[in-house]
């Protein structure tokens, strides 16, 4: 899938050492898969914070000149796909603030369900909102909590909140990692050097040479603090339902997911899809890059030849230019390029990761048919996603997912393909192992765990 | 002298008015010289606010497809000298917030005095502060208000506020323009259509066709609602004590500020000036563009002829080349050029407005005895600046303003000059006319009204 | 006038100085006003040369990491004013060629009248242009001349060239500057350090203290080569033909153009006109900035007072926002803002440099009206522009010249003032002294030198 | 390899379209992967050229507004890989000139290796150059060829040059494309609309819906002319000598050079890789993305599992950050990344299409052995890179190429790698097919063609 569906953001968070907002960036950069359109850190320096935040990709948003303002021992930074509006530069995060214990900073991975309603109760009660962010209410929740010491505050707080949370939240000289009971965003902490690093994806580990030391757990909350050992408390009980769509989609195959490899766990999708939904053709080809895992566990397990034969265009940015009259399916071709001469007059096995819309599927059969494909078989290495995300993944409408929407027979026939078939949810689970109840598979059971 | 001081913003405000927020980007570009570091604009469509603010000129913040995503009959809009900070574009206003009622927006120009005794009791009671402007003291204030309507909440929350504030506060289908009952710094209201607009000078008007109806009263509220006239509220005794800097330094020469034409007194205090130190000298020459009209007023009231023998050039940007070993007061000499056929052999008056910390002065004087000068006599049309502003100007600190600590010869001495006199504090309240205690003089005197 | 006019372009060379591309890049600064479009530097550091050329401000286009590339210690450096087209870029100057004797950089000022026919010629001899700039013609004939030197070359070069040109060229150790034989446009030369510098105007070495030695003379070449004085051949026989324009309008009143101050010159002119056409007033207005050197002339000369009751904004910069239906001539009044409270009810007489299409003047008449002024009686400070110039200045067809298709009472009415008065050709050869024949009055004349 | 190596060019032009430079925009962008230093189109409208080139990616010179200023019904263009150098931006293509017949403009991929002898030949005779690029050459050799006609001309001009050049010329109504003797650079026509596109590579012909023709010959010139089929001649011997490193590394798979699809030999010169150099191992690894089809067909014809088990990271754009010292090997780091759990225990062939200076090579062994690969195994599918390239390709000097100074196993123990194997010079040959004399292999093998 080209990249249809967005996560809100990535979190990372450097405490004790003297490259903190450095190593932020680092870790920032390798998570930007997860948003590209604002990014943000704060750091502190014991005494004060310095908070850089504005529209772009980490890569634009920081120089050395800039990183070098933000000092101190500690960061904590974002990166955020945000919905295009008029305030998008203001709900970019770290969310920062000072009140009466001090200043604080926060962090953001995922989305709460009950932000409305607390949002309204503080609002009644003299609260202002300066954003449209969920983490705001948070702030205004620690803020306000009659606990006194800001650990107790932040129990207090996340106590009241419900939805998905991987959070990061800074003071001036501590750290805390907290994950929401059911774990749905991924959150780990790795060393590096005399001090650590949190961070939504292993991957941020591998780019600075951090050593991964686990996952935090659901429910669980770390405190950095100078001179200790991390401390951990399980402030809420643990009740697991971790994002089955970051195995399918949102993780970086490098990146090690609840504890497993994504690359793995892609490419036993595509072996269980062969099992499922095994058919005779010449070559199995992947949708670049998100299908590439799947179609090579589907080749090996099916024994029929792996081929490269849709490129992905490096250069890809925005153009603005119209299409002239001779040209259909400009954007998608200007992402990927078929190879005419391993296509024509052969029979496809085209592995996709997933179906949203169905408009580029569509358009990606369409390209393998124009390009003389003899039939074109496509197989999709999650099941069909019949249901929106309300734990942070900006999924479109139900009236909008193909899969709420129409049969099998109607899908394959909308996309144009020769055959169709999803993973089956059994299948899926048998793919990721562990316990199936630890998951959430809500956009493709409809299954939610909150209302 | 050549825009040392910064004032901190001018703010302005479109109602009932289809180009809303057109006729506030035009009233902010004439409205640039009072902050050149941030825009912005809150427009209302009577069901949602939109804001746009970004560091910038205005006319780098807004363009055509910007302005068009601001609907609605009504905007405020603010333009805003701020210190480089790590925070800066989060200070930039309006300030906006969701709150029980609905929707705000707040644009301020002044400074409250009392800011921080607010804040840290609002901190206290568990509010959050996200930046560090005053304003958001305001915003809270009304949030927390126990009155029940907005008007009764406003006056509630600047009743508990001190120091400088003109005001225009917008909620999603009224607007509010509030005067600090010293009517510190100007505002006033004009005619333009159907609608009204508000503005911190006159020069807005002009540009854009409306009609000066009055100022805003010290104390007074103006509150603009569909379908009625303007209402008034006095909802603070008055007590007037406007700013006499305006009239020095800040407003253009061509608005009416506190309802005389600034251009005329700046006029009256060179022909002042001329009564107070009279010199024979060969030519009045004015430092452009701040001691032009003081310099014609000097040059009529003696009969010495004036000459434009200091130009001022245009193409001023920044420029971040080193000097060479040749260029001193590289600076001042890109900014100002002295035309030495005029100068040199002459006994040369210099006007300037005002001396802040002298070392322009001092580069001025230089610049004119290295260019030929028999004798330079500075002259400026205001008092020494003996003491810093608390309401609104971001003077330097008491020990940097070099009235406050030398004496007049020694001012004389450090510039340079031949022969150095200001203006006196009586020839100052007689240029400008008018009931003397109703004038905030306590840049030159020392004299504030609050602690 | 408000810069309609536009000469084609600065130039500036130093020679023999550590720092030649600097003080080349702060003597263009200074001669910004010559030309805004395009920027370029060409050094030399003995054995080969570096360029840096590309459309904007000279503070846009140069920073210090670019100039540190520029290395050696002599450089030449254009502004330009380049009419929009496909590849405005390319004409960017300096020109850069190798040929036979190596490399050259050429910068010039001026526009040659017989170059069609040399391209003609050169093109049918199988050269091949590049570009669209004159000075190409230039290079194509030093590089083509069969004499053996380069000197000797530039000479036969230049005699086979008409129409004007102030140039400087390069070799990788000499500099060569040339002013056609009729010196239409300036060009002096100073000394700096054990160095020399060469430029348009004078105000170039005020700002980096170079001293003003003397103006090139017409027809003739100054050779600078290391160790030796600079050397001068008069190559070509003198006929001098100063453009008389760059008084009234082009040059900057603080520089010397043919060893005559321009303000001075400029005071004189409106001194003369108010000898040739009095009026009764309350007060003289100039347009600024062009109209300030005259204005204060005919304030002085007629002893009715000088006021700045017109200003100008010096924050106008692009806007492309459409204005509503309340604004118009919103174009002249982001510039120019009158000062309502000294016009209403006065009879002004107001003062330009000059008039080209009439359209600007008619809307500051419309302004001054608006504004309440009881009359407005127009002044030019130079006699009417009846015809296009040949020589580098960007005129406007002869149709589109007002005072070549009007009577001067049909400008008056087109232009709405209540009397409108030129500077007689006679007055303005009385203001500017000299032999009259040395000048080029082809604008106001129509008497051109060569066809 | 990652992009170490660089052509100089692409070419494109479409003649007879009414949307002609849009068609060579678009086609550019197909191109972009030869060239990403800068851009230009120059099209005809019959009467006159218009051209746009600037620094940049196609994306970023030109956008809708540009495109519509380039009219006409024909259009030439270029992408360009340009050293840094001061003149950067002047020796972008097209190269433009007026001359006795008219105007041209030309583009051309390749290096002429004569290019000095005919420029000095030209400067003794009075040329002058403006640009570095060896197109110059070529412009002035039509231009002053006394021939009469311009096709005459340019079978004259090309008769003259030696080296690489792929070229088209456009004058003001007609469009040349021709090909040298050897055919070193591909280039190819095809068919769209009633017009035509001429291209580098033939994946321009699939984005914009043309279909291809039949590559240009060596030697070959066709000429396009307005309602006339392409006419042919013949206008040189053809001796091929194609670049076989545009199979290698320059081609995009999706192409087909020299009439063969690059995917495919690719994967052939994997498939002998296998063949040549069997090695037992766990799984086989491409560099992506030029290791792709190679490793493809490395693992199809030695049956060990392909893997992806580098990825690459799209998001890649310059970052100017210092690392910290935790931070080895950044740069490969920030572009290509391990999967561990893959790789772990391993035994890993890891394929990339050639190796250079070696460095990158280096620090990819040491990411896989980081990541705890117990065997790295390098096959490389292409012989060893002994010699530079004098035909348009960027390689380093010879003494940089670590195949030129090291011997097979001094270069497996510098990268580091357990075994270290090249495709041999014989398997190259006989994965791509044809003619072995048909290629030029001087980069493998020092034979060169010109002296």
């Amino acid at each position: 899938m080209q990249r249809e569906l967005n996560e809100e953001c990535a979190v990372a968070g450097v405490f004790n050492h003297k490259d903190a907002s450095k190593l932020t960036y680092f870790a920032l950069f390798s998570l930007q898969h997860r948003g590209q359109e604002a990014a943000g850190i704060s750091s502190s320096d014991g005494k004060k914070m310095h908070t850089i935040k504005d529209r772009g990709l980490v890569t634009q948003v920081f120089d050395d000149v800039k990183l070098t303002t933000l000092k101190g021992h500690m960061a904590v930074g974002h990166t955020r796909y945000s919905t295009a509006g008029d305030d998008s530069i203001l709900d970019a995060q770290p969310v920062y603030a000072r009140y009466d214990l001090g200043e604080m900073a926060i962090v953001h991975n995922g989305n709460l369900t009950n932000a409305q309603s607390i949002r309204d109760k503080l609002i009644s009660k003299g609260a202002i909102f300066q954003t449209f962010m969920d983490t705001e209410n948070l702030i205004h929740l620690i803020a306000k909590s009659e606990q006194g010491k800001l650990v107790e505050r932040i129990i207090d707080a996340v106590n009241k909140i419900e939805g998905a949370y991987s959070l990061i939240i800074q003071s001036r000289s501590k750290m805390f990692a907290i994950r929401d009971p059911h774990g749905f965003r991924p959150l780990s902490y790795a060393k590096i050097g005399e001090g650590y690093m949190v961070a939504s994806e292993t991957c941020a580990y591998d780019l600075v040479g951090a050593e991964y030391v686990r996952d935090i757990l659901p429910g669980e909350m770390l405190i950095f603090e100078k001179g200790m050992e991390p401390q951990s408390l399980q402030i809420m009980p643990s009740t697991p339902k971790h994002c089955i769509f970051e195995y399918v989609y949102f993780a970086r195959p490098d990146s090690n997911v609840y504890e497993q490899n994504v690359y793995t766990l892609r490419k036993k999708m595509g072996i269980q899809l062969a099992r499922e939904s095994a058919i005779d053709a010449d070559m199995v080809i992947p949708v670049p890059d998100g299908g590439v895992p799947a179609a090579i566990g589907y080749s090996q397990a099916s024994g029929i030849p792996f081929e490269m034969a849709i490129m992905r265009n490096h250069y890809v940015g925005r153009t603005f230019i119209e299409p002239t009259q001779e040209i259909r399916d400009l954007k998608v071709k200007m992402k990927l390029s078929p190879i005419k001469e391993m296509i024509q007059g052969k029979r496809i096995i085209i592995i996709d990761d997933s179906i949203v819309r169905g408009t580029t599927s569509r358009k990606i059969v369409r390209m393998l048919k124009d390009a003389g494909a003899k039939e074109v078989h496509m197989r999709i290495s999650s099941p069909p996603t019949t249901d929106p995300c309300f734990y942070g993944v900006d999924t479109p409408n139900k009236d909008k997912l193909i899969a709420a929407n129409m049969s099998l027979d109607e899908i394959r026939d909308y996309i144009g393909a020769d055959s169709l078939a999803y993973l089956s949810v059994e299948g899926l689970y048998a793919s990721v192992g562990g316990e199936k109840s630890h998951y959430c598979t809500a956009c493709f059971t409809g299954e939610y765990i909150t209302s």
